[in-house]
Formats: C-alpha cells, structure tokens, sequence
C-alpha cells in the first residue's frame, strides 16, 4: 500500500494524537552484557504503558537500511523517506528557519583547515565557536553578493557548520560533494555529476576559489567543504495530508526544521527534557498532533556511551506520567532509528514501538524493550505507516469502500 | 511481489481448496473483558485445527485501512483491492445478479423522506418493506424508460434499497452523490466533480425531478437518494486466473454478487449456517475451490452484541467437523476483515487466520485467537496474499525460475 492512500480517508475530529520520539532509541548489547539499553534501563512507566498497548517493531527505511535523521524523521510522519529524499543542505536551511524560496540550491558548508600543501588536517576546524562562525560568514558575505548572477548567502549554523545558499535560476544539485571524509588529502573539485549540472559546478568552483582567498588569514576555519547539495522542495504538510494541527516540541535545529518542512508549528526551544514536557502540556489544548523530540539518546548512542543512553531512557521514563496526565487518544512511543551505543552511530536494526489507545488490541508484551516487543501485536511493520496506523486508532480515518 | 505474479505460475491438479470466511471476525476485548470475541469463544474445534494448520494474522488492505466487505473479499480472493476498487452500485447490481452490460452505469438507490420543504427527514424511508420497495420500482419503471438516449432500469434490492442502471454510451461515474449523509437538509444535487461527467450529471438531474415528482403522493417513499455510482468493469475470473473452478456459498445478496462478479458458481440460497454447510458437501465433488461465507458475525459485531458474536462463532466451531470430513487439501478459516463489538462496526485492525494442509509448516499456536495468532508462522501478512499462499499449498503453483 501507497503511504499517501490514507490521504484519501482522513476525516477530522477532536483527538488528540502523541508522538514520544526517543532518538536513536534502539540498541545492541555491548560488551558482556546481554542486554540492549532499553532492555537495561529502569523502566516502570513505560513497561506498564506496553501491557496494555499494542506492540511490535519499525524498520525506518527498509530491510538493512541505515537511515539519516531526516529519511528517518519522514518515514516516521508517514512521508516516503525514500520518495521524498531530503538533502543535507535543506535540512540545515530548515534548522535555522532560513526562509527558502523554490529558486534556491541549499548547500551545508564544513569550516576546515588545510595545510600548506592545500591538504585537510581538520575537517572541522577545530570546532571553532559560534562567534567565530558568525564573524567568518560576516567576512564571506561582505565580500561576495553574487556570482554569474546568481545571489550568495552565506549563514552560519553551529560551530563549524554554516548553510550556504545559492538563488537564481536553473540551479542543479548533481555535484560532488568537496568534503573528502578524510584528512591527509585536498577537498575535492565539485565536480558535475550530470551534464546539466556544469554550470552550477563552475559557478560552485569559483565560489570556493574566492572563499579560499578570504578565508587565507584565518588561523582555524581557512577552508569551506561542501555537502548536501539540495533543491529547495516544498512538501504538503500534515495538515494538508492528514487533517493535522501539528506542534513539534524540539530543542535541536535539524528536528525543528524537519517539522518545519513538514508544516508543524515549533515550539519555542527548551533547554532541558523537563521542559519538552511541560511545553506539551502548556500546549495541549491548541493542536491535535505532537511530535516530543529527544535527542540525548541518539548522542549518548554516538558517543558509544551505553550507560549515558541507558540513563537518558530512565530519565524519560520518569516523566512519561506527564504525558499520561494528558490522556491522549493515541499515544505513539518509540525512536526514529536505532542508534546503539556498541556502534557508536545510526543502525540499521528495527526499534521498538508501543501503541496505546483505547481502541488498540492489547498483545501479550508485558516490558518495552526490543526482545519483548518481537511478540507484539504490530509484528515487525514499515515506520511509514506508523502514521496511518496512529490515525485510524485516533478514528481519523474513514472506511474505504462500501 | 504484486499479487497477480503468482497468476504467472498457477498449473491444475484435482485438489480442493475451502475458504470458512466468518465475516467479521477479528475482535476486541470490551468492557472488563480481556479477551476479543474469538478468544472468549469456547472453540474446541477450531483451537485443535489451529494446533496442526499455520496461523497468522492478515491485514485485509493496509496498516490503519478499515475496509468495506467490496474490497476485503476482493483481497481474501488475491485482488489488489486498491487497484480493483468497486462501487457501491456495482456491489448492489452484482448482488442481485442483474445481466450488466458494458454500457452500463450502477447505482445505489436509496428511498426516503423529505418534508415538505424538500429536507431530508429519515434517509430509510422508514425502512419501507420489499414490497413497497418493488410498487415504487415498478411505478418509476412504468414512467421512466429513458431519458436523452439513455436506457434507465429500476431494480428492487431489499427494504428502502434500489439499484438504477443507466445504459448508454459515454456515461461517467465522477459525480456527487446526492444522499447528503444526515437529515436535516435538502439532498445534495448530482454535480459533476469532472467536466467530462457534465453530460452525465445533468441526466441525473432530469430523472431525479422526474422521480420526485412521481414519488410525491408516497408517504414514506417520496424521495430517491443516490450513491456508489460505478461504471461496470470485468474482472478476470478465478478461472482465469488460478484455474479454480469455484463454488460460493452465501446467503446475503452482496456477497453472492462480488463472488459473481468474480466469476464464481454461486449455490443456492441457504436459510441457516448448517444448510451452507450442507451446500458444502453436497456439491463438493464439482467444484475445486469452495468460499463459505458466514454473515452473523459481523452482524453481531456491528450491533455491539460481543456475546452473540461469540454465540456465532461457537456455533460454526460446532460445523467445522462436516469441514474436515471432506478431507480438503487445503482448509482456510479467516474472516475478511475485523467487525469488533466493542466499536460496533468494521474496523483496521488485523484478523486472525489458520491455514490447515498436509504440507503446512505447524507452528506453536494451540489456540484460535488473535493474541495466540501473533506467535504464527504466517506471521502478519497482507491478504491479498492468501490466496497464493493456499494455491501454493494445493501444490497449484509451479517453481518460480530454474
């Protein structure tokens, strides 16, 4: 099934829809332990949440795919992460609301330092802070508006991160990626991938050819690499798909801007998990669909740090109550990929999921974790229909055919 | 893998397949019940079946999709019901087995009562009876014969039901229905939602004045409602697909009619859940694929009554033994959809199926229920796959490939 039939379904009503959404939330056993991090963690609440929901397990992607945040993110909405493949750069665009237009190419710039020989020792400059980020795009900026008559804007992210964008017309994001993933040799040309794309490429080649020179005094960040070349798309939105007033509660730039993307309104950014949750209480009576990002788990995953992660989902368990005070009529817990500390990175493994519902056949799980939920009533089922699934248990979708 | 792939491999043996589809069949606990319908139905029979057959569970269309009886059966028989969506007018010529023709346009009828300013006030027509419902029919018919070229037929169906067959070149099924779903308000009027159903809609606009105006000295009866216009389709038959030469046994009109439209013998009428069975041994020697439909319980289902949905499917494990005299080669119990008492309609949740045949892989279910059919060796399938699935166990389908 098409993820977009049950578009054809929706009707509207009063429910009120939960996403609890624990980054990276599955795992591997690590070391002698037998057990995976949620398997591990002290988890009370949600075990007693997954007795009476419906269980089973989500392939992100598919079948042996690793997926990125955003495939991940859109899969989880009920968008075709596959079908909709998003860029880096519009990721990076959307996580500082930068305000896109349908004529621009959205590029992800790396301040690097090279050496001497033109060789990259750091691919991200020492991390060099937010100021200095800010003041070095202010220099790229002042000194370059427009290529080719093509407008130039550069906008610094985090860090070593900073968006670049190119606007104007026939822009083409078939180009080789500069960042060479490795130190000890020079970025990469950008070169064209298709032939429609040399245009864009010489005009990218020239463009790092003048950076190169502004940057030639900076002692940290004397180079830019680029990634994620992306065409600026516009998605129809969750209200425009499913009938949804959406609020998405996230403290990081990309998840905020994946909701964004997707017509979410974003809550102001909170600064601890406590406050994610009160933000959704504080909210609760204006929107009828909420996207509650974690991410402590996925960074604890990638830091290899299994106990770090395992605390994270104590911590969140912890303060599940403030969700079940809600009451919600559909509350959804589970990750957008699993990211297990043994791997220190995104995985390619299932995550569990729970369903819970007054209208969900409750299955014979009795723990949230990834062995338990094996035996859940969802079976072992594609993350892109977790939305459907979530509707029609909402009673937001009407019956296909007579 | 498209359902029509095994189409590609089907070859004939002697062997006999049987479908026992309860309508309905996947429950839900209710009340302070734990268990569904099934679980709660004392089903020795069924339960020592499922001991030694497959068992899994089936999502009749997709994740989240609550399906109409049209497109369930035309899942359970291996039709993509998206792609083999039907209409309700076709559902109704179908199960009355009126000679369509290609030309044809069907339509759903049904009567009912305005005020006198022309509202709505009951959409039954207080369930007028057939014999009412055949004056009325008749009545229109004497008056109404044709209208700008086109042929107009009026057929009684049952109570306030009717079908109208339009019979013409160039008839569109794109319009809007006129039954306006409550009362309260004035049926809507056919307007066409292409340009290309203009002509088509301005037809239904002259006969449904002229309708009025003939209905006008009814009590009841005085106004026609329609709905689930369809152009007629042919579909290739079991026949012509797998080979099967089949027999449908079913009391209610629609299922006889989506059995017919598939190509498929349907027996007489039975008054009882045992005259079908009996049907079912008496004409076991000509054919070789066998669907037994039982009605009540979904029935029961969509009046809320868990205990008599249990009383039925007790009822039906009593007959399972004249099932397993005849020895069939492949024995399939699933329903085609879940009717869950607890929402007193169809719903999206999956449903239960055994599939019992010399060379099934058993599992460990011991029971027939849905919490016991999630641990099957089917695990959770699409339904439209069943069907394969049972050819391939009659040994019906050949290697794929050398």
């Amino acid at each position: 099934m098409n993820p977009e039939f049950v578009d054809t379904l929706v009707v509207k009503n009063e429910s009120k829809i939960i996403f609890l959404i624990m980054d990276g939330l599955g795992g591997l056993p690590l070391g002698e332990k037998d057990q995976t991090e949620l398997e591990s963690a002290r988890t009370p609440n949600l075990d007693a949440l997954a007795k009476k929901s419906v269980c089973g397990l989500l392939d992100p992607i598919g079948y042996g795919i690793t997926p990125g945040s955003g495939p991940a993110h859109f899969a989880l909405f009920g968008y075709d992460p596959i079908q909709n493949s998003i860029g880096r750069g519009i990721l990076e665009a959307a996580g500082i609301d930068f305000p896109m237009t349908d004529r621009d190419l959205l590029i992800r710039i790396n301040f690097a330092t090279i050496d001497g020989d033109g060789r990259v020792t750091d691919r991200r400059a020492g991390r060099i802070d937010n100021e200095t980020n800010k003041r070095i795009c202010r220099k790229l900026q002042e000194k370059i508006k427009r290529i080719s008559g093509v407008e130039i804007i550069f906008e610094p992210v985090k860090e070593h991160r900073a968006l670049l964008a190119l606007r104007g017309d026939g822009l083409r994001e078939e180009i080789l990626e500069t960042d060479p993933q490795k130190t000890g040799i020079a970025p990469f040309r950008p070169k064209a991938l298709i032939p429609e794309a040399e245009g864009t490429a010489a005009l990218l080649q020239k463009l790092i050819d003048q950076a190169a020179k502004i940057l030639s005094d900076e002692e940290k960040a004397n180079m830019m690499l680029l990634r994620g070349y992306s065409r600026y798309r516009r998605y129809p939105s969750l209200q425009q798909r499913f009938g949804l007033n959406a609020l998405a509660i996230a403290g990081y730039p990309m998840y905020r801007g994946i909701a964004r993307l997707l017509g979410m309104v974003v809550g102001p950014q909170p600064s601890s998990l406590r406050e994610e949750f009160d933000a959704l209480r504080d909210h609760y009576g204006q929107y009828d669909f909420f996207f509650l990002h974690i991410k402590p788990t996925d960074s604890r995953g990638e830091d290899g740090n299994f106990d770090a992660k395992v605390a994270v989902i104590e911590e969140v368990d912890k303060l599940v109550p403030l969700v079940l005070e809600l009451n919600p009529d559909v509350l959804v817990v589970t990750g957008d990929h699993s990211t297990p500390a043994a791997l220190a990175s995104h995985s390619w493994h299932t995550l569990p999921v729970l369903l819970s519902s007054a209208t969900c056949r409750p299955d014979r799980v009795e723990r949230f974790g990834e062995r338990d939920c094996i035996a859940g009533g969802l079976g072992r089922m594609p993350m892109v229909h977790l939305m459907g699934l979530a509707l029609a248990h909402a009673r937001r979708l009407e019956k296909f055919g007579a």
